[in-house]
Parts: C-alpha cells; sequence; structure tokens
C-alpha cells in the first residue's frame, strides 16, 4: 500500500550513466554522412549534382518534422486524457522519445548505416525519421501501461524496446527485404504487442483501487484531441516520410490521407449506433479514427489505389472501435491485461491488418500496373533480390509480420519480467493514473480535490440542478 | 422543449451509407495522376526531366500540410471557445472535414481533373490541398450554426455545400477565367454567406432560453487561441499553396504574412478605443486578426505591393473588429441571423473585400509593371484567354465575387429549408450549445455544474471576495 | 496602490500611428526581391536557372513556418504558465511580434538587404525568417518582465529592441563578419540581458502582494508544454533556417536535433536529484530542456561533430536548470532582477555558451577536417574575408559575442529608463499576474476567485481529504 515511489537515485542516475554513455558511443561510432558533412560541396562535383536542392535534406525535412510532431505532441497530447495524469503523459513521453532517438542512431545505425571502410555510422536526415519510427514503437507501448509505472521503468523498457526494434526491423527489411514505409508491422504491431505483453506480466489485480482516477475530465479530453489531430493530420507524412523519392513519397501521402478520412466516418458510426441516445464517446474519437494510418502503412507506397486506402480505412474505423467497446473490457477481465490507453484496438488489430493487406497488395503486383521500372523500384528488386516475383514478396512480406509479432510478445514478456523486480520504484494499486508521484505538488491539486468533494456533496441534495440557472 | 437529439439511426445511416458511396464512386473514377504513379519515372524519361524533385510532390506538399493543419486544428479549435461544446466543435469539424475531402475530390476532380481520355479523374497533391479548401468553405458555414444542429445537419450542409462549391468555382476559375488563388471568393464569400443564409433560415427565436452557455470560460479562451494562431501562423501556406510555382508561392506568402501582421494592430486598437476601460476582448483577438488573410487571398500571387498588403490588413481589422461589436448584435436583432462565432466579421466582409482588391490590382496590372512574360503567366493569359486585357480580367474578377455570392446566400436558402424539417435531431432552444445532446457523459459537467452553482450563492455573499486573499 | 492601468488611449494610439508608419515606410521602401517578383521568369531566363525548384522559397520555407510556430505559439505558450495570466501571455506575444516583425523588415532592410541602385529594400522569405528571428528577441525579454508591465511598454520595448537587435546583428555579422546561423549570441544573449537589464531598472520591491498568482494551476501547466514542446520540436528548423543551403542546413538540423535530445536527460536528472523525493519540476521541464538548442545555435552549420552537440546539450541542461533552483531566487534576492519566465537560465547563460562553443569550434576549424571548399564555404571567407584564417575567425566570434552582451545590457538600461515613466499604464504591485488588468472580464474568474476560496476554508477542516473517496 504504502509503496515507495522515491526515484531520487535511481532516476537521475540511469539519467546521467546513459547520456554519458551516448555520448562516448556517438563520440566513437556517429559521424555525419556526405550529404550533411562539408565535402559534400566536393562530392556534389564529382558526382556531377548541379543543385543543393538534390541533397536528401529537402526531400524529407518537411515529413520529418511532421513525423517530430507526431512524436512529442502527437502522442504525448493523446495521452492527456487522464484527469490527473497529464504531467506524465506528456513528460515521460518527452523524455523516453529524448532517449530513445539517441540510442536508436545507434542500434539502427549499426545495422543499417555502417560503413565498413572506417566503422562509423554516417547520419543524415533518413536516420533522424528512423529514429522517430524506432521510438514511435516505445511510445506505443508506453500507452498500455500509462500511469502503472515509473520513469525510470519506462527508461528500461525503452532501451530495451529500441534495441529489439532494431533487430526485427533488420530481420524484416533487409534480411527478409519485406517493404514497410509506414510501419504497420515494424512500428505498429511491435510496438503494440511489447507493450500488452509487458503490461501482461505487470498485471495488478487490485489496480481499481485507484479507479477514481481512470477517466477524463473536460479539458482533458480537449487536450487529447490535440494529440489525436496532429497525429492524424501529419499521418500522411509519416507514411511518406522515407518512401522512394517522387511518386512513392507522392502516392504514399495520397493513400493515407484516404484511409484517415474514410476510418473518422465509420468509427463515429458504431460509436453513435451502439451507445443508448446515439451520442458519440470521446475514447472512440480520440483514437479509432486513427487505425486508418496505421492499417495503411505497408502498402501506401504500392500501388493500393484510392478506393483500397478507402476500404482499409473503412474496415479499420469498425475494428478498431468495437475494440473498445468490446475487447478492452474482454481483455482486463479474462486474459489480465491492463490497456491504459487501448493500444491494442489502435495500434494491434490495424497494425496486423497493415501488415496483411500489404502482403496481399505486394503479392498482386503486376508489371502491367507497375510498369517494369516501376515494380522494380516500389519493391527495390535489384541485387540479391532481383528476380524475386512479387507472389514471393508477398510472402515474405507475411513472415516479416510474423518476425513482428514474435519480437513483440517474446521480448515484452522479458522485459516485463525485468520490470517487476521491486527495485523500479513503481506506484502502489492506489497510487497509479496520479501525477502526485512523480511531480512536485502544484497548488491546484487540493483545488481540485475540493471540488469532487462538493461534487459529491451536492449530488445528494436535490434542490439544486441545472434549474436553477433557469 | 423536450425535443429528441438522438441519432442513433440517422446519424450511423449516413455515415456509413455515404462512406459506401464514397468507396464505389472512387473505384470507378478515381485515379492517381502521373506524379503519383508508379509509371512517373517512364514519364520522366520521356519528358526530360531529370530529377524527382520537379515533382509536384515537392513544390505543394510543405504547403499543404500547414492547410492540413488550419482545417483540422485551425477551424476546430477556434470554436472550443463556448464553454460547454468544445466537443462539438472539434469533433463535429473533424467529422464534416474528413467526409468533405472525399466528396470533394470527387466533385471538384468531375469539374477539373477528368481525363477525358479514360473518363477517370487523376489525383495528385494538388487535388488533396483543393478538397482541403473546399472543406474550409464548409467549416466557414459551421461558424454560423455552431452549437444550434445536429452533427446529421452538419453532414447534409457539406453534402450541399461541397457540390455548390465546386459548381461556383469552376464557374469562377474556369469559365470566367478569375484567379483567386487564396479563395476570397471562392471559399470565403461564398462559405460564409452560405452558411448566414442557412442560419437565417434556421432562425431560433428563442434561444436566449439557452444563454447560458453561450460565452467562454477561462481555458475555452485559451483553446481557442491554439485555433487562432494556427490559422494566423499557416495562412501564407493556405494563400500560396496552389499558386504558381516560383515566384506566385513566394510573392503570396509574402502578401500575406504582412497583411495579417498589420490585422493585429489594428484589431487590437480597436478592441481598446470601444471598451470603457481599454481593455481587450478576446473575441476580438481571436477572429478579428485573421481577417487580413482572409482579404488578401484573391491578390496574393498580383504584385499587390507590400505596402497594399498592409493596407488591407489595417482595413480589415478595423471592420472586422467593428463588425463583432456592432454588426453581430445588430443581425441577431434585426435581420434574424444568430451568427454564433461571427463569421460575418471574420470571412463575409473580409472575403467580399478580397475579391474587390483582386478586381482592381487586376484591372491595375500592366505589362511595365509585371513584365510580359510575368503578366502572361500571373492571371494565365493562355489559349481561349491569350487576348484578354488586365482590364477586362478585372471585371471578370468582380463577376466571380458576383457569382461567389448569389451561390452563398441561394444555397444557403435553399439547403436551409431542408435542414429546417423536423427529422435531422437537432437541439430544443435550451440545449443549445451544450455537448450533453451529443456526447457521452463526461464527470465533470456536474462538478461544472456545482461550481457555478457556488459562484451564483457567493456572490450574493458580501463577506468574501478577493479580499480574502490579502 | 490604485495605479491607473487604463490604455484606452495610448494603446489605440501606439498601434494606429505606428501602423501607419509602417505602411508609408514600407510604400517608400520595400519592393519584392528577384525572386518574388513577376520578373522571375526572366530572371531564370538569363542566368540559366532551369526549374523553379531554384527559388529559395522551396529551401526555406519549411523553415520558416516552423520558426513562425516557435514565434508565436511556441513562445506565447510557453508563457501561459502562470495561472491567471494566459490571455496576457498568448495575447500581447502575438500583438508584439506581429508589429515587431514589421519594424525588423525595415531595420534589418536597411542593413542588409539595400538595394544601393535605387535605395530600395528588396525582401524574400530569408527576410521573413530574419524578422522572425528579430522578434524572438524581443519575445525572449518579455519573458523577464511578463506580468510586470503594460501592452504599451511592451510595444515601446520591442521598436527599441528591434532597432538595437539590427544594429548589433549588422556589427556581430556583417562587420565582425561572424557566423551566428542559430542566433547563440544575436538571438538569445542579446535579448535575455535585454531583457534583464530592464527588469532590473523596473525593480519592484513590493511585488510579493501578488505572489498569489505566482505559480501555476494543472492545465495552465499543460498549456505551457505546448510551447514548450513546439519550441523543442522545431528547433533544429530555427538553426537550420538560414544556414547555407545543402550540407550547411542539413548539419545544423542534426547537431540542434542531439543537443537537445541530450538536454533532456540532464534536466530530468537534476530536476529529480534536487527534489526530496525525486519528484520532477514542470517549471525545469518546461524550460531547462530548451537549453540545448539555445547553446548549440552558433556553431550548429560549424563541424561541431554529433558527440560535441550532445556534449553541450549535457552540460546546458545540469547549468540550466540549477540556474532556476539557485540563481533565479539570488537574482530576485541580490540583484534585484525580477525574472518572471527564468530567461537567464533558458536564454542567457546557454546564449552565452553558445557563442563561447560557437568561437572555440571556428578556431578550431582546419582545411583537413572542413575540406578547402567546404572551409570557404562555411565561414564564407570569401571577398573582403578571404585572408580569414579560422584562428583568427574564433577571435571576431568572441567579439561578437561581447557586442551582443553590451547591447543588451546597455539597450535595455536605457530602454527600462524610458519605461519607468509613469504614464504606460502599468499594473500596480498587488495587480501584477492577473489578466483582469488588460482583458475583458470572463465569467471564470469569479468562479475561480470562490474554487480558491474553498480551498482554503476546506484545508481548515480535517474531516475532508482524499479518504472521502475511497
Amino acid at each position: 500500500m504504502t509503496q515507495d515511489t522515491n526515484v531520487r537515485i535511481s532516476l537521475p542516475a540511469v539519467c546521467f550513466v546513459w547520456q554519458i554513455a551516448m555520448i562516448i558511443l556517438f563520440g566513437v561510432f556517429i559521424r555525419y554522412n556526405y550529404e550533411s558533412d562539408t565535402h559534400w560541396v566536393e562530392y556534389m562535383a564529382q558526382q556531377n549534382i548541379t543543385s543543393n536542392i538534390e541533397n536528401d535534406f529537402y526531400y524529407r525535412y518537411p515529413s520529418f518534422q511532421d513525423v517530430h510532431v507526431m512524436i512529442f505532441v502527437g502522442f504525448g497530447f493523446l495521452m492527456t486524457f487522464l484527469k490527473r495524469y497529464s504531467f506524465g503523459a506528456v513528460g515521460f513521453n518527452f523524455l523516453v522519445a529524448a532517449f530513445g532517438i539517441q540510442w536508436a542512431l545507434l542500434m539502427q545505425g549499426w545495422f543499417h548505416s555502417l560503413d565498413y571502410t572506417d566503422g562509423k555510422i554516417k547520419i543524415g536526415i533518413e536516420n533522424l525519421i528512423n529514429a522517430d519510427f524506432c521510438v514511435a514503437g516505445c511510445l506505443i507501448a508506453y500507452g498500455a501501461v500509462l500511469g502503472k509505472v515509473s520513469p525510470v521503468q519506462l527508461l528500461v523498457m525503452t532501451l530495451f524496446g529500441v534495441t529489439l526494434y532494431a533487430v526485427e526491423e533488420f530481420i524484416i527489411l533487409s534480411v527478409l527485404h519485406a517493404c514497410d514505409a509506414g510501419g504497420s508491422m515494424v512500428i505498429h504491431t511491435f510496438g503494440a504487442y511489447y507493450g500488452l505483453a509487458i503490461s501482461w506480466v505487470l498485471y495488478r489485480p487490485n489496480l481499481d483501487q485507484s479507479k477514481r482516477l481512470i477517466g477524463s475530465v473536460y479539458h482533458s479530453d480537449v487536450f487529447a484531441m490535440i494529440g489525436t489531430l496532429f497525429l492524424w493530420m501529419f499521418w500522411p507524412s509519416f507514411n511518406s516520410a522515407i518512401a522512394y523519392h517522387g511518386d512513392g513519397q507522392h502516392r504514399a501521402a495520397i493513400n493515407t490521407y484516404l484511409s484517415l478520412a474514410s476510418c473518422v466516418l465509420t468509427t463515429v458510426a458504431i460509436s453513435s449506433v451502439t451507445q443508448k441516445k446515439g451520442k458519440l464517446d470521446m475514447v472512440h474519437i480520440q483514437n479509432a479514427t486513427l487505425a486508418g494510418g496505421v492499417a495503411v502503412g505497408t502498402a501506401a507506397e504500392f500501388l493500393l489505389t484510392c478506393y483500397g486506402s478507402l476500404i482499409v480505412g473503412f474496415c479499420c474505423g469498425i475494428i478498431s472501435t468495437f475494440g473498445y467497446l468490446v475487447l478492452t473490457p474482454f481483455m482486463e477481465k479474462s486474459l489480465k491485461i491492463q490497456d491504459t490507453c487501448g493500444i491494442h484496438n489502435l495500434h494491434a488489430i490495424p497494425g496486423f491488418l497493415g501488415g496483411v493487406v500489404g502482403a496481399i497488395t505486394a503479392a498482386a503486383a503486376t508489371p502491367s500496373a507497375y510498369g517494369e521500372e516501376g515494380l522494380i523500384e516500389t519493391f527495390d528488386f535489384t541485387g540479391n533480390f532481383k528476380n524475386r516475383s512479387p507472389n514471393i514478396q508477398g510472402g515474405y512480406q507475411a513472415a516479416g509480420l510474423c518476425v513482428a509479432l514474435v519480437f513483440g510478445i517474446g521480448g515484452g514478456i522479458l522485459v516485463g519480467l525485468i520490470l517487476k523486480l521491486p527495485i523500479w520504484g513503481d506506484p502502489a494499486d492506489d497510487a497509479c493514473f496520479d501525477d502526485e508521484a512523480y511531480w512536485e505538488e502544484f497548488c491546484s491539486v487540493k483545488h481540485f480535490t475540493v471540488c469532487i468533494v462538493f461534487t459529491f456533496h451536492f449530488e445528494k441534495m436535490n434542490n439544486l440542478g441545472p434549474s436553477f440557472f433557469t
């Protein structure tokens, strides 16, 4: 009951030691790549590049900034819906992401950007985007355990999450040579199952002791809508950020735009039809409207067709909203998985579907539809993979999905066991979802409490109510 | 009094049926254009395009994302100022826009992007921007009826609004060959008069029964400033998003930037000078500061000159603020037009002025100022229009403004009559501006009510007040 | 005590007169440059430019919009943390910036963009960015006096601030030929010391009369996090916005990204380790996390190296957080400098450090590291400066830092004396930090007051408390 949430030693220690380790590792390994180095001007002359605008920076920087907003404002504010956990939502999201992007630059660098001539990782704008992507996986996982873990646990979760991510990404993208521009498999499926597995291991049977703090207040829901909207608006940038230059990025943005639009309408439809008086539930609007972006991730740069994108969004809005209505309570009661933000409905199912859609779309690709050159470029059928056919590619896409699942669930269970150790300063069951555990006292908490006390009092008195105003 | 706001059948039905219709129509009509298709690489070879950066995507995508933010966060949050209608403001804005952009892609596509060789609409990034623009017109109209209509009515309003928009846009831009890069006429004049006409038809004589909910609370005003600022900041992108590549986009951004800056100062001046103690009114700051962006829309890519832009903003700040002070109350009392957000002051008048400024600037254009080539490019004096003179162009610009007005008022009256049917689940007069009608109960409402009750109580007691603190 | 905050004459007068002056000066001086003028198409032909994408607009517009967001949403919302000064924070920030960017276009134009052939200032997108930068300096200064000055004083502060900025910028960048892409010296050091000097002159010995309003409430802290995050996320754009095309912009973005990430971890570490139970302080998270972006400004486009950026962020997070813990109270008590937002810790120290880092990095530059051409391009060793060596450049960088300091402190004292005149309508000591002074009454203020009253009452009663819920 009186569990100790004091992190005065562990949190600073972890932050300091890990940050110093980052500095050392960056010093040993990380260098600018040819596009961000001062030798770029010589490189241009060598390669007959006539204009600075050919620097990858100009192809990707606007998308990068949009992705950056999704990571820090999007994910951060989406989780502010709880009435007394807004600081933890935005603040720990900030901390975790800031550490995660550094570690991701190293981990992904070793696998993808290592220059074997000098043993250095050469980074440019695309690495920054990939680091943001990698962190997105860990932030998704945070959604499952929101309010129930300490910041130290979150940092540990991120350390292992980024590591696992880099390995599964390498296997899926490089070994299996699957495509996953928007990360339905690599980011969403992996991240969601990673978080759900951790939440399952950390199951708290007496969590209803803090049920007074589960749920939102009016303004916390409006704050959460800031997160929802920035995620929704910038998702086309997310799915197109590392797609191929030219038509690849262009098409990925269009497909995502359409899928998301479609998803909103079916979310509203299901939310309304399942409530007694047809009223809408803010939880659905905040979350299920985003499922279309998740599910179109893998296939975003394929010829999914415009109506195909709409169909994906259509289905995901329905499935995701039903998930919030049916699956989340079921999982909590029967499977003992407490999923604070419902990431199973927003990331796990749509991510899985996205992987399946990607596999089908890839398998159905034909040279007549894509053009000979277009087919080769879209699926990168070059080098060792130049004889691969779309059918086979579909199979490898499906294999990639399985890898993401295995890494998510397996890694989550292992990391969950580590996080179960009683050394991390996590809150007691009756102190969950409360910023007081990890944030300095703020004057409004008592004010807030008193107002709620009054509410209780006055509900018992019958002579007061809305009629009072008229 | 006990009007039924149950939309449990109508809302899901409309969402489902329309979304399925969208999927079918997209399947029949919508395809990727040559810049978003996998054949782009072949097209490049044919046309001797040497670099992917020439894809229109890279010219327009950053502006597109800014416009997207304006539509969803800008318009959505601008309307959150009401103390208990923030969910409706952000949520219905989201729903309406998500449907509208799909329908707009079709309607605008039939008029502007139809490929007559195969009967398909070919879409790319510019179509997405235009769809966002089209939806902006409907969201402006939403501002006039905010809090007084059901989501089903809003969807119907959007269906007809987008249709009318596509027709008037075709007449103004293609038939009359008027220019309107930032949509002063096509978007703002049309949208505002469309909304005002609907509000006039739906006049509620007993709306003061819910006057306790008209007005803001402290934090709802801060939320609304999020909307204001994102609209204000990204308006240069709005006005330049579909301007001509190169100097056209560049100049449109500069002109808008300047007009908006100027507008802020005169808004503050009028707001202060008209209040007893020189205090500022948040309503003016939230709205009239944006009028400069509206009014510079048509002429943004012309040689309006930098000081011309400042003058436009200067005048609009004054006119718009006086509109809030004088016109809105007058219109409500005498013209029976209840305009919740004051769109008459923010969009109708500045939009009209923008059309006039555009006509004058066009008529005053000379080859010496623009350069021969510049004149042709700016006004697109090519093809059938190659012999048109700037003077004549000015006349056609003015004609375009009339078309926007006629479509707005005429269309609004017709659609208003449809929306007057007693089948749409709109709220009773005493239940307007209240999220309770269409949103699941949230714990804070009662809390909120109780606090207001206390406020009333304590105002009657004289022994409590700010002196209590000292 | 009953000081008059009536600005009904002064505020509108200043706004009107200054805006009219802007229009006249713009009419006389400001013109479009060759990239935003309709003659661009002819210019392209002359210069053999083959594509519109070579227009500087496409290199800088995405960064410009990010900077614009930082100025209006970033700075504005960062200052909303006070419980009852959110309107003043966002609203006056808006007013000041809107005036400042116009005046900055003129002042900076005279020094940097004057075309001597016709005596006109030719503006393009880079001038808009520089105007935003210039205003940033004044908004930093606003942070020191937040809640204690009238809007008229702020406008006067901005008028002089922009003027001083343009002069010191000219001396540092043109005369001394120092580099300062992200403005550690030119913007942050100058702006912070300008504000601190003003605050020192305007010292209020009895400010604790309004101490009930110093501090935040729960939701005002969440609003402030919006400001923090948009500043944090878009800082890479800030530091790269006017860097050299190509690798310069690319590298500046990477360095800033890394420094900021590192800064978050050390901020959290120090915030936690210095509180009794290891809890985090929202003030530190909101502010000190940004210090890394400030300190990497000057050296952002140099070969600072990736680990060098991490080290800069590492140190700044520590120093800045200690600043909030130790220096701010010390400065208030001993130096009589009341620094509402703690700009000394967020801008002054990190800005100074940034200047030092820049000088060292420049002095350490070698042709072998940068490449011959790269060295010349990075430091612009051309024209009169073609024989300058990196060592000498380091000295000039240091000299630039001194210029920024002198202008900041000297200018601030002078402007402070002007602002001390009893004609500006500033609030009495017991009415500071209160929106009521300059904003129309909003219903929630009384509600808010009453709730606080209740809080006081109930704290005295022992039979109520959190246990009430269980």
